[in-house]
C-alpha cells in the first residue's frame, strides 16, 4: 500500500487496513447506529464558506496564544485512551508529534503511558490532562497533584460520561486491553481493561467512575487545585452558562466524538448555540469530525478558538507512529492556510461570521 | 449464526433468517410502497436530543404508575396477531416476558392462543385486550365479558382498521395460518384463516370486521363494560380531541406499524400534535418504529407516557421464544437506562422538551 | 414470470421485461436528465395523509359528473401516442377498459388506429379527444369535425408541446414507428413516422405542428366547435388564470409525464396553486405519477376532479393488452377505495386540506 | 465505443475513456473532497423552471450584444490552461469553435499555444484573454501589451486563485505537463510544468504568482491598459460592490470550476446574491456546472448574461479536437433553444424571475 498520503482521509484509510478489529472497532465506533458519528462530518458539508477576494493574503498569521501559552495554530490533539494499541510510540508519540506542530496535546486519565513518562518525554509540548471523577475520589486527587507535579498546563474535566456509552462493536468482541498494555497511570485492578462478558471499558467505567457527580464538583476541583479548568463535553448554550456561572476557565464543544449518546447534535451543530451564549466571556473550543482545513475554518469562524483532532491522530499514530501524526498535522495545517488564504483572511480578525453560512441560505432566491 | 445480540437490530436479523417466508413477510410488511414504515424508523433519525450535564444521575427511577397499575418502566408489548408463527411460545411467551420486565402484554382479538389460556399462564403480568368490533356484534361483546372476567385491565380498541391494509407481500404470498395453528380466541369458520385467492388476512378481516362503526361505538362500549378504554390508532390533534370528548381512558397514537395506509406519518411526527392538543387530560401512548433507548426517550419528551413494540417482541420471540424476549427487553432497558443517565435525567420530571428538537433547528447558524 | 399483480408497480415491470427496446425507451423516457420524470413520483411521498378515525366507511361513493358524464370513479386514460407498439390491442383495447372501468379515455392525435375505429369499437367509453394543432390548419380543422361527428364529448388541445421535448433516448436508438403501424388519423407522408437521422417522432412533430401558437388560438378553436375545450399541460397559476379569462371548460395540471422540458415541477407541485387560483371557477385535472390509490386521494384533496394516467395504461397494455388495462384499472380503483375508507372519507365532500400536507409540516414539532 | 452524441454529458463520457490518468485528473478534479464540485451540478437540480404556454415560439432571438461585441448566443469558453493535453487541437481548435458557434473564447494565460498563435488561427472569434499576475510584474506587463497587440476584446483578472486551491488527485499523480507541451506564452523555467515532488501545476503558482494582490492592483491594471477588465471569480455580492467601485467592466461569478476552496457555495447559488446587487450596474457572467439548456435558461434567469463552459469544452476537444467542441455546441445551442420555447419565452426579455424558482417553493401547499 504505497499510496502518497495527501489528506487525513487517507490516513484513516490506512490505519483501516493496518489495526486488528478489536483496536480499530474500539477506535472508530461511535455509540447506538452511528447516526451522530456519521452527522460529526456530514454537518459540515451542510456549512458553505463565502470567500472575499483580493486581499493581501502573502502572509498569513495562524499563531494563538491559549490559557497563557503560544501555539502555532490553533489545533491540539483530544484526549483518548490507551493509544499503545495504535503503535508502540502511543501517548508519547502523539505528545511529541503536537509538540512539532505547535499543537497543544491533551493526555487522557486511561492512558497507556504514565502522565509522568509523557511529561518527560515531551517537555516542551503543551499539554493538559483529561481527568475522570472516580468514585473513590482520592484516585481523583492523587492524580491531580501529580498532574500538577509534572507541569501540566490545564485539567479538562470530561463532563458527558457520568455512565459509558453504549459502543455495540466492543460488547461484540468483549473488548480487552492487549495483555502487554495497562493503563499506565493506576497500578493493580484499577490498571486493568479485561471483559467480564461485554466490554471491558464499559465495565471498568460503570465500576470505577462517579455518576453523581454535579456542578458542585466543579467548587470541589476548583478549590483542589489552581490549575485551569476545561470542561469537555458541553452541547447547550443552557450549560454554557452554568459553566461561567462556576467559573471554569474553558470549555470544549464536543459530543465526545459520538460515542456516548447517539442521536445527539453534531459537534459542529450545537457550536453556535454555545459561542453566542459564552463566547464573549469564556474560552470556547471545539472537537469532533475535523477532517480538512476547511472545517478547521468553520469552526473558528462560528466561535471556537481551539479545535481538536481525536481520531485522526489516532489513525496517524497507527500508520507511522510518531512520524505519522507529525505527517497528518503538517498536511492538515498547510490545508488550513490555504483556506485562509482563498477565504481572504490572513488573520483570526479578518473572519467574520457572514463567511460560513448554512446551506439553507442559498434557498432563498 | 452465532453473533452477540446487543440491541433490537440484532433480534431482527436473527428473525429473517430464521423465519419462513410467508410468515416474515406478514410481521415485517408495511402498507403499499412500505415508505411510511422506513419513516417510522427515518423520523426518529430527524430529532436530535440535547443532553445536559452534571447532574447527579446515579440513581434512576424510571418507572410508572399507568391506569393504576405499576410498571418498571413506560414498555408494553403492542397487541400482533398470530404469535405462534413465530415460536411455539406465542403469545404466553411474549407475556411472561412482558411480566417479567415490568411491562404491559396487550393481547390482540387475533391470537394463536385464548384470552384465557394467556391470563393463566401469565398472572402477574399486566395485561391489556385489544379489541376488533365484529360485523356480528354479540361476538365482541362476548370477548369483552370473557376479558373482563380473565382478569385483563383496559380494552385497547383499534381504531384504524375498519378496511384492512393493502399489504402486496402477503397477497403474493396468498397469506394463509399453517395448519396448526389458528385464532384461539374463537371456534369454527371465526378461527380460521385460510385464503380465498388473495391474503387470508384480508379476506378475513374484510368480511368480519364492521367498517360503520364510528364514536357513537365508543359511547356502546363504555356502556358495555366498566374496563377502561383506550384507543389505539389516533394520528391526529383532531381526533384526539374527540376522544377527549367521548370519554375515553387514553389514547395510542400509532400508525399500525405503517400497516394500514402508506403515506400517513411516520408516528413520532404525529405524537407532538396529539399530545399538545390533549396530553395534559388524557393517557397518551405510542408505538411504531421504537428500537432504541433514544427512541424511548424521544416518544416521552414528545409527550408518550408508554411506549409499546410491535416488531421487535415478535422478532426476538423467533430468535428465542419467551427467553429471546426477555433478553431484548432487557438489553433495551439498558439502553435506556443509559440515555437518560446521559441526557442527565434521573428521572421523568427532569426531562424537558428543549431535549428534543428538530434537526432543522440547527439549520437557524 | 408469473409473478401476481398486485400494484401498478407490477405491470411496469412486466413491461419492461417484454417490450423491445425502441419501443419501451419511447414509453418511459422524460425529457433531458430525467429528473422531473423522478420528481413526478418522488415528490407524491413529500406528501403526508392525516387519516380520520371512527367514521362510517361501509358505503363509499366515488363516482362523479364531469363534463356533463357519469363516471365510476375520477379516473381516465391520459393519450399517449402510438399504442399498438405496446400490444395488437392497442388504442381499442385501453378505450375498451376504460369504458368498462367507467372512466374516461382520451384518444392522441397521433394515434394508430382512427378516431372512427376507435369511437366504433368502444361505443360507451366516455372519450375526448386530444388535439395538436398542425401548421396546415385545415388538418386541424378536418380532425375537429371528424371527432364531433365520431362522437368524443370533448377537445383536449396539448398546450405544453409547440417544439417537441429533447428525449435522448429516442435520438439514440433513431426512433421510428415499426413498419406494419402508421398514424391512423392520416394519409400518406403525415402518416408515417420515420427516422430522417435522430428521433422520427421529434423530427414529425417539427415539421408538422404550429410554434406559434397563442391565446388567440383559443378563442379561434372556441368557434370552430361547439365541443367543451380542455387545455393540456398547465403548470402555472398565472396560466390557469388566462385559460378561465380564454373561456375554456377545463385544464389538466401536466408535465406531459415530464417529456417536454426537465426541471419543470412535479406535476403534483404544480397542482395546488393552480387548483388555488382557479379551482372554485373550473374544471381541474390532473396527470403525472400517478401509481397508488393514495397517489389519487392527494390529488383530489389538492384540488383534481379527475386524474389520468399514461404510462401505467401503457405498460399494463403491453403486459396483456385489453384485459391487462382492465386488471390494472381494478387493483388501482380498490387501492383507492381503501384509502378512502382508511382516510375516513365515504365521499368526496368528506375530503379536506388538512387531509394532506407537505412532510415538512412534521418539522415544527 | 460508437455511441450517437446527444447531450454534454455524453462527451465527458468519452473523454472519461480516451483520457490518460495524469490529464483527465487535472481537468476533472476539485478541491478537496470535491464536495462543491458535485453540488455545482447538483444545486442547478434543487431550481424548477415554471414554463408558460401559448406564446408564438416560432421565432426566437437569442443572439446577445456584450462588449461591443455580437454573439449568436450568451455563450463563451472559458479559460483554461494546458489545453493541448486533451487534444493536438488545443487553443486553436477551441478558439474557431468558439467563433463558429458565435461564442467568445476566453485563452487562459496558461495556455498551450501562444496568445499569438491562437490570434492568428482564430481571428473572427470574439477572444478575450485571461490574467494572473506574476510575483515578476513585469511579466503580466508584457503580457497585456501582447494581448492589446494580438486583438483581444477584454482582459480577465482571475481573482481566485491567490494561491492554488489543493486537488488531491494531481499531488498523488505528481502532475507534469507531458514532455513535447509547454505554456506557450512563455520561454524558459516559466514555460514548464514538472513536479518537484507534488503537483507540478501547484508548485509553479505558488511560486509565480502573486498572492498579494488587492483592489489597489485593479486600478494598477486599469492604468496599464484601456482594455475593459473582467474580474473571473466573484462568489458574493460584497466583492460584487467592491468590484463596481473599482469600476470594473464586468464579473463572472465561478467558483473555479470548484477547484480552489471546497465548501463554496455551488456557482449558481452565488449568482442570484451577486446579481441583486449588482446586476443593473454592471455586467454579470457566470460559469461553473452548465451541462444543459436548462441550466443556460437558469443562470440567465437569475441574472447572468452570458455563461462559459469549463469542462464540457475540454472533454469536447478531448474526444473530437475542434470538431468535437463545434457539435457539442451546436447540441448544447439546440437544446438551449429547446428550453426557450418551451418555457415560453421567443426572447431574453420574455424571461421573468418567476420563472425560476427554488424547489422549496413547492413545501408551501
Ligand atoms: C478511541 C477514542 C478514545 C477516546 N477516549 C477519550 C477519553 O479517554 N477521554 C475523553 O474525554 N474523550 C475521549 N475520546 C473523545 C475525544 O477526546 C474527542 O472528543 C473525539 O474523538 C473528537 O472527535 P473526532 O474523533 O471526530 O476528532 C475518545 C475518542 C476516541 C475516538
Ligand atoms: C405482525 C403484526 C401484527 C399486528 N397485529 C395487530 C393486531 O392484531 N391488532 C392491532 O391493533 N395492531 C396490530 N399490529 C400493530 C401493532 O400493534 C403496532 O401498532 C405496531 O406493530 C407498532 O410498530 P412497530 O412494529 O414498529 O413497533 C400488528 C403489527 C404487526 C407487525
Ligand atoms: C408514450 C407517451 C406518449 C404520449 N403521447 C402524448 C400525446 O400524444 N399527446 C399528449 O397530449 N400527451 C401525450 N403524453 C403525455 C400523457 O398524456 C400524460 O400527460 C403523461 O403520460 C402522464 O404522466 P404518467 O405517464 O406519469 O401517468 C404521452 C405520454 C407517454 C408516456
Ligand atoms: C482543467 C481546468 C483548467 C482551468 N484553468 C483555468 C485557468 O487557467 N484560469 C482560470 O481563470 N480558470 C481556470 N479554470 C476554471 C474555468 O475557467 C471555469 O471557471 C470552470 O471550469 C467552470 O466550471 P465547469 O468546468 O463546471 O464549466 C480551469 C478549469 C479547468 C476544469
Amino acid at each position: 500500500n504505497n499510496m502518497e498520503l495527501v489528506c487525513v482521509k487517507d490516513f484513516e484509510r490506512q490505519a483501516f487496513a493496518k489495526l486488528e478489529k478489536n483496536t480499530l472497532d474500539y477506535y472508530k465506533s461511535g455509540a447506538g447506529e452511528q447516526f451522530t458519528l456519521e452527522q460529526n462530518r456530514a454537518a459540515f458539508r451542510r456549512l458553505r464558506l463565502r470567500p472575499r477576494i483580493l486581499r493581501n493574503v502573502s502572509q498569513l498569521d495562524i499563531s494563538c496564544r491559549i490559557l497563557d501559552e503560544q501555539l502555532k495554530w490553533p489545533m491540539g490533539i483530544a484526549p483518548s485512551a490507551m493509544q499503545k494499541m495504535a503503535h508502540p510510540d502511543g501517548e508519547i508519540g502523539n505528545a511529541r508529534a503536537a509538540g512539532k506542530a505547535g499543537a497543544i496535546y491533551i493526555l487522557s486519565t486511561l492512558s497507556n503511558t504514565s502522565l509522568e513518562d509523557v511529561a518527560a518525554a515531551a517537555p516542551n509540548t503543551c499539554k493538559w490532562f483529561q481527568l475522570y471523577i472516580y468514585k473513590e475520589r482520592h484516585l481523583t486527587e492523587q492524580l491531580v497533584r501529580r498532574v500538577e507535579r509534572a507541569g501540566f498546563k490545564a485539567l479538562v474535566l470530561t463532563v458527558d460520561a457520568p455512565v459509558f456509552g453504549n459502543r455495540r462493536a466492543d460488547v461484540r468482541n468483549k473488548f480487552s486491553l492487549p495483555d502487554h498494555l495497562n493503563l499506565a497511570n493506576f497500578e493493580g485492578e484499577l490498571a486493568n481493561v479485561t471483559t467480564m462478558g461485554g466490554s471491558g471499558i464499559y465495565e471498568y467505567v460503570t465500576n470505577q467512575f462517579d455518576p453523581s457527580i454535579t456542578w458542585q464538583d466543579i467548587s470541589w476541583l476548583k478549590q483542589l487545585t489552581s490549575l485551569p479548568i476545561v470542561l469537555k463535553g458541553v452541547l447547550t448554550a443552557e450549560d454554557a452558562v452554568l459553566a461561567r456561572e462556576f467559573g471554569v476557565d474553558g470549555i470544549i464543544v464536543s459530543n465526545h466524538g459520538a460515542r456516548q449518546l447517539d442521536s445527539v447534535p453534531a459537534s459542529i451543530e450545537a457550536l453556535p448555540e454555545v459561542a453566542k451564549a459564552v463566547g464573549n466571556d469564556m474560552l470556547v473550543m471545539f472537537d469532533g469530525g475535523i477532517m480538512e482545513g476547511n472545517d478547521i475554518f468553520k469552526a473558528i469562524a462560528l466561535g471556537a478558538k481551539v479545535v481538536f483532532l481525536g481520531r485522526p491522530a489516532l489513525y496517524a499514530l497507527a500508520h507511522n507512529g510518531q512520524q505519522g501524526v507529525e505527517e497528518m498535522l503538517e498536511i492538515l495545517r498547510k490545508d488550513f492556510e490555504t483556506t485562509m488564504a482563498l477565504m481572504g483572511c490572513p488573520s483570526f480578525e479578518d473572519i467574520t461570521p457572514a463567511m460560513v453560512v448554512h446551506e439553507k441560505t442559498f434557498m432563498k432566491l
